[in-house]
């Protein structure tokens, strides 16, 4: 007898697998592939020895050990919660008070990324609008599709995203009505992923005031997520949007361990304007009333002994080595081809590879012939919200050079440019027999 | 000027602080005072040198290092599952084939707390119906009001849920057409949180064949909460539910390390239908798209060096012996307060205290008097959904022996009887002047 039908929820509905999954599981099942396509970090650089010694001494203690096995409290480990609130004000040159923030601004989640869920719970209802960049992170896309929401996206320039188009945006929602049901912004401002591009600075301070302006008869949250901000390998850090949000009241700040340190601790934070913070509380209460303790209790003793700081100085050059080779891969391997452009990024783990007139996309030709080549990206589509005629860009990739070793680098950009050709010859081929 | 205000989802409205943040509060500002409130485990018995020596063992090789400080799956470490399912199966005296299962129907959660929102974001819209026993574990009954779920309880008695109660429950729908919205039961079926009454080995059998025989037009499914079922102190293991459902259809097991190992690391699993598990991955991959990892890792490790086994026998005489000294104390000092009785359980770390004739409510005269006396328990009321009048039992008392220590134990038992008394005493004062 078949069993009987599992009815699930209106959200469940919505929810579909990682775009991809499929991606990782090919990576996975085919020896020897160069995945640029997973957003894993180096192998090489994780802190195994400073995790040891910080989980050591942690456990070497009865008191600090009993401390990291209980039970912690839903808001986070306080400790780490001061650190966090230090060490974002340090890299936006200000004092804490000067921009209206203490710890109790601070939350502790399981990843940066949990806090994105819990944002988007707590804020979205279905038919609401987020405005995101395009293209922006998709895991972000895939679970404001979760939510029900309406996803508008602003076109990016090398500076990040184009805030003289986002104000034209909202004036245009403004006019037709639809600006009651912006409820976010969302922003990766620093080396984004999948472009790699980095918001300006003066862009930053207009977001804050854009958001201001348009918070006529209910307020617009700005939500800046600097996964990547501590992993700039060229030029001065920026301020943060939130640096301008000095009321605290517009911008809410995400960032995380797992890029700078340890995905494994999956330990990642937010600063949040106190009437957003109980809400957010409250749902996490029946999340998990708490992310795990000892991985916080890990991450604070790495930033009290200095570790986490030297640590993310090691991984600033490894990147940026990394980096180069893969631009110097691109301009070897890319220079006789006209067609392919690519971003120059200043920190993070992402080159934003355009391929003018080759389809790029998970049913075009170039995906299979990557694959038979030995090498994988993320097709640029699934950065992308299909606008009203259902289509996207199709001739992007993104390129993670976060966890393939330098040699991978090479030679996955060697065999990238050997799959272009072959798409490139079969098209030359099949227009041949089409023109007969 | 006042910040616009802001504008929150429909669930965020529906979602209120946990009943008890209250009396957590108050335990941490009130120096000297012993709390049975919070349900944390015993200190002094936490896993201290265990978790040293496998997190040393697991970074002192750079391989397994990584791999525990990298990003791990959605669905969780392989090697986990696999124990996980060796685990149950065992205590359930069956081979994994035998109940149709394998590692990949094991899903790892940041706590089993995580999989009992996933469950409930995937199965419940507003205005579906879900069975708990009552009264519940108050943190799953806030997470249903926050998903919008009507909820209906069955009575208990010293043998767990009525399931023939719990039949009548599902007749009396189906004849009113409701059977339709009935989309879960919910059992804390091992020593309950918060009675710590067990349910009986021939009512586990007895619901499975009801959610079977009611899942006519949809799929009704159990969910079998284990929390505390590796803190078995008296008699032998009981299977679980789950054992019943053998085509593995109707039931979801969850269970956790946070009690028999440590809460620390905040790592939690079930063992799920194969239709439900691509759903709950799906929205788990917005969630946060895996767990802390190093966690995982370290379970996994214990698990199989035998630390594991070895320290959840350990806890068993610990949790027995506070269990014993709360009942001797019990004894002790309400032997001259017939209007007291309470429960006896097997495992654990839960007694139900009911004061006939007193009201133990969070507005009641106990909790002050109780706080008087330097001593804190949960409101019985928290744990009951108030019934169509609005009210609920207001004479029970949840007294949790994990973490006071013995001597705690004993003095708050003893203080809890001077709060009584002088409840007792000023309603006796009362009622003379309106006897006049
Ligand atoms: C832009 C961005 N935000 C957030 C995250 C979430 O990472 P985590 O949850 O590990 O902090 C990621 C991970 O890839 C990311 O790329
Ligand atoms: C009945 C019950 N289920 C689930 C949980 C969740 O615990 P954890 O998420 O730490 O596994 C608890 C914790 O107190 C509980 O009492």
């Amino acid at each position: 007898m078949p069993p009987a039908p599992l009815l699930r929820s209106g959200k469940s509905n919505r929810t579909t697998d990682s775009p991809i999954s499929y991606f990782i599981k090919k990576a996975i099942e085919t020896p020897g592939l160069i995945s640029f396509a997973a957003g894993l970090v180096d192998e090489g650089s994780l802190p195994v020895d400073d995790v040891r010694v910080a989980a050591a001494e942690i456990l070497a203690d009865p008191l600090t050990g009993r401390a990291a096995l209980q039970y912690g409290s839903t808001q986070g480990l306080p400790e780490l919660r001061e650190q966090v609130l230090q060490l974002v004000c340090t890299a936006d040159g200000v004092k804490p008070a000067d921009v209206n923030l203490t710890a109790a601004d601070v939350c502790i989640t399981t990843g940066s990324q949990q806090l994105l869920y819990l944002l988007g719970e707590v804020l979205f209802d279905p038919g609401d609008i987020v405005i995101t960049e395009a293209p922006s992170y998709f895991v972000f896309h895939s679970l404001l599709v979760s939510h029900g929401t309406k996803v508008l996206t602003v076109p990016m320039d090398a500076a990040g995203m184009r805030v003289d188009e986002l104000e034209a945006l909202l004036e245009r929602l403004r006019r037709s009505g639809d600006l009651a049901r912006v409820r976010g912004i969302y922003t990766v401002d620093y080396f984004q992923n999948p472009t790699g591009l980095t918001l300006a600075v003066e862009r930053r301070k207009r977001l804050v005031e854009l958001a201001r302006r348009f918070s006529t008869d209910h307020r617009i949250i700005v939500l800046e997520d600097a996964a990547y901000r501590e992993l700039r390998f060229t030029g001065g850090d920026l301020p943060s949007v939130k640096r301008f949000d000095t009321t605290n009241e517009f911008v809410v700040y995400t960032g995380t361990f797992s890029k700078p340190c340890a995905p494994g601790l999956k330990t990642g934070y937010a600063i949040l304007p106190p009437d957003l913070m109980a809400p957010i509380l409250h749902l996490k209460g029946s999340h998990d009333f708490g992310s795990a303790n000892l991985s916080q209790h890990i991450a604070a003793r790495l930033i009290a002994s200095g570790a986490y700081a030297r640590h993310a100085e090691e991984l600033r050059a490894v990147y940026r080595h990394k980096r180069d080779v893969m631009l110097n891969a691109l301009g070897a391997e890319f220079a006789d081809f006209p067609a392919a452009s690519w971003t120059v990024p200043d920190g993070g783990f992402y080159v934003w590879l355009t391929l003018d007139g080759i389809d790029t996309g998970p049913n075009g030709p170039l995906v299979p012939a990557a694959l038979e080549a030995g090498v994988l990206y993320v097709p640029g589509e699934f950065g992308h919200v299909p606008d009203e005629s259902g289509s996207s860009p199709s001739n992007e990739c993104r390129l993670c050079f976060g966890v393939a070793t330098t040699e991978q680098v090479t030679e996955g950009i060697r065999r990238l440019r050997k799959a272009c050709a072959a798409v490139s010859a079969s098209k030359g081929a099949k227009k041949v027999p089409a023109g007969v």
